[in-house]
């Protein structure tokens, strides 16, 4: 099992809407996540920010990453949902949920 | 099970440093971490924040807090620590990690 955290902002004026759109999230969505070995998934909020944590099961990330960024639907959720976010300062060019670095764990 | 997320600022000069405290953690804070029900408990870091995802697994949360912070072994750990950190500028007074909101979870 890998850990992965990310981070992004949410506007202000976005976060109702945001929070709103995942009490909601479409039943497919939800399925597809766990058919790619996606466990544990949390989003916090503070302040702007959203930290985004999951778990990921499987044993090939590369592949089942690329399962869902095929899937029309999920890339309708992506779209649908990314009105609500802007990426961080230091994101790089082209990149959404900036990625974070894990530095310690305790099982 | 409640899940935690906290967030706080490492200075860029300290960010060593605090890496390399946590890869000789004392072991008897280890050890007292678990007795007070934290499970899973990960830091990640990106430009500067520290994000902190623990999992409280007992049944009284604030009875096992204050286990930890009247202890002084962990005091010491926390001041040791504490060089490297800086509170988020909206940390309220008196706050080190400032708390973060749970808005999403997929099993």
């Amino acid at each position: 099992m890998k850990r992965f955290a990310d981070v992004i902002c949410v506007p202000a004026e976005k976060y109702a809407e945001y929070v709103e759109k995942h009490d909601n999230i479409w039943p497919s969505i939800v399925q597809m996540m766990r058919k790619a070995h996606i466990e544990n998934f949390t989003i916090f909020h503070r302040n702007g920010y959203l930290f985004k944590y999951y778990e990921y099961t499987g044993d090939d990330y590369e592949a089942d990453m690329k399962k869902l960024s095929d899937n029309q639907e999920h890339q309708q959720w992506l779209e649908f949902t990314a009105v609500c976010q802007k990426p961080v300062e230091t994101a790089e060019v082209n990149q959404w949920w900036a990625p974070m670095d894990e530095i310690f764990h305790i099982l």
